[in-house]
């Protein structure tokens, strides 16, 4: 068995799309040879760029990563992965709907590959999956990754976490002024990107952008520090995509010069350990063996009224050694 | 330590609001000792009837909110609890903004008790931290306690596990159609409201809800379904508000006339009871004592390239006994 899933990623790098797919596929099930495998080759192959994309719905996020897609097509990317994360979908992997209605434009090019992930039928949680899906883009050498997250929450400050750079849109809607500027997402902000912006009030916003990253934490002193540029596009009609790619570059270039992209690697794989093993461990908690026996046993202790939850969770920690 | 928290929650169940405000604090910071008396108590009190609120950003929840108490309050409800729980602010606990803009015309009435709660600064998570709050507020007498959740995504769903009953607001907007019939949050619907309803498009999203519906899974054979009504309200004039507190009685009295109540609570309080021994796992994880001791080694030995992420998480539940 293990020697398939060795030859699937055999056919996967050597740019097999089918082979993709269905590694993608095994991956979402929590394929665990699949899975072994994955992380033998990932250690040693080269990372491509990540980009996050990210913001409130209905701000044109997918027709914007469409519109880039287009841009680094034409400008030499030979392969291009696009990763659509919606945590508020109740649709499984390999969504049916998103990917066909999403880029549609982009269909018939053999050099985009898009793939749908919903909040659901992820085993080990979305972020888990999400970065188990770009690494297996990444050995089928696709390059840069696009990550685009839909919706509000939590869930995109913690997608924010797989990108290398993390492009922030808002668009000059009502409300959105007040509803974005939230420092959680000012702070994952890399690039903002005010979408629309042929629509009153996007100078208002940016404004207002601009007031909020002010309020950002400074990095530790003698650490550089880098100034998101607030960007202005329409998407729909492409204007304000070259100065995109152009930011996106320049925030490559920040990190590669300051040594950063490396330490931002490493956090990111210490975030990942840590929610693999988290995930492991919720899962033990409800599965045979000894963890989930003893927390069986505390549960039914709290039902009957023996025990309360906390109390059993203190006991459950002293059965770890703790 | 321990006698000054039996005190706050004795002065908190005697309805001193200034206590409330002190041990919601409390527990939101994650302190033991008024966590372990909040247990102690809570297993015996009477449970109020605890109403979720929630759906897509913009659908108008807090004035919806708002008008419900008010008519509540009208009607009889002597002690109206409100959670307002926002996963994509930042904001801690007791947040400033949240609970001074929103409902501010119940400012002065004291039957009135609204807490805001956001992503961050919950000692435990979110969905714990609610329900720690839900729980406060019961104790202190307040029935029903009303729980809005502001977002769309994961989160969404999970709060909708703390209530009994769960209204899904949407609004006759664009696009609004797709985005919110979701199954997702077709599921959680015990009641469907369409808000802004003097606005074009709300009968043909009535529509759209009632074939959503009809798509929802069926119950086990012989147990009895609720089909949830679909009203339309103007939260802004009150039309509307009266059918709505109808609709949250009829289903009230479903509930208790098929002794669903008791089900729903506990299947809650098992979710609960995974989450807390959830985050507290992953919380040992990274903190002192043998489990986190192990974690850390592994870690080491994943960062220099000894062994995949995978493989160490391994490790790490066979030395859980699993």
């Amino acid at each position: 068995m293990l020697r398939v899933m060795a030859a699937l990623i055999q056919e996967l790098m050597a740019g097999q799309t089918r082979a993709l797919a269905r590694a993608l596929t095994l991956a979402e099930n929590g394929d665990a040879q699949l899975l072994a495998e994955l992380d033998a080759h990932n250690a040693t192959a080269p990372q491509p760029r990540r980009i996050g994309v990210t913001g409130p719905p209905g701000a044109g996020k997918s027709t914007l990563v469409s519109a880039l897609v287009k841009h680094l097509r034409i400008n030499g990317a030979t392969r291009v992965g696009v990763v659509a994360v919606d945590p508020s979908s109740p649709f499984g992997g390999g969504a049916l709907l998103g990917d066909r209605l999403r880029m549609s434009e982009h269909a018939l090019d053999p050099g985009v590959f898009v793939r749908s992930m919903a909040a659901r039928g992820h085993f080990g949680g979305l972020a888990a999956g999400c970065e188990d899906t770009c690494e297996l883009l990444a050995l089928a050498g696709y390059d840069p990754v696009i990550v685009e997250t839909v919706g509000v929450g939590q869930s995109e400050v913690e997608i924010a976490g797989v990108a290398d750079t993390t492009v922030v849109v808002l668009t000059p809607s009502a409300g959105d002024s007040v509803q974005a500027l939230k420092a959680g997402i000012m702070e994952i902000a890399d690039v903002v990107l005010i979408n629309k912006a042929d629509k009153p009030g996007a100078d208002r916003l940016a404004e207002d952008v601009k007031e909020g990253l002010e309020l950002r934490a400074h990095p530790p002193a003698g650490q550089p520090m880098w100034q998101p540029p607030i960007l202005q596009a329409v998407a729909t009609t492409g204007q304000g995509i070259d100065a995109l790619a152009q930011a996106l570059q320049s925030h490559a270039t920040f990190m590669a010069d300051h040594k950063l992209l490396a330490a931002t690697r490493r956090k990111r794989a210490q975030a990942r350990l840590l929610d693999l093993a988290a995930a492991a461990l919720s899962q033990a908690l409800q599965g045979p063996g000894a963890l989930g026996d003893r927390f069986a046993q505390l549960r039914a202790q709290v039902e009957q009224g023996q025990i309360a939850p906390r109390a059993a969770v203190a006991l459950l920690l002293q059965t770890l050694g703790k």
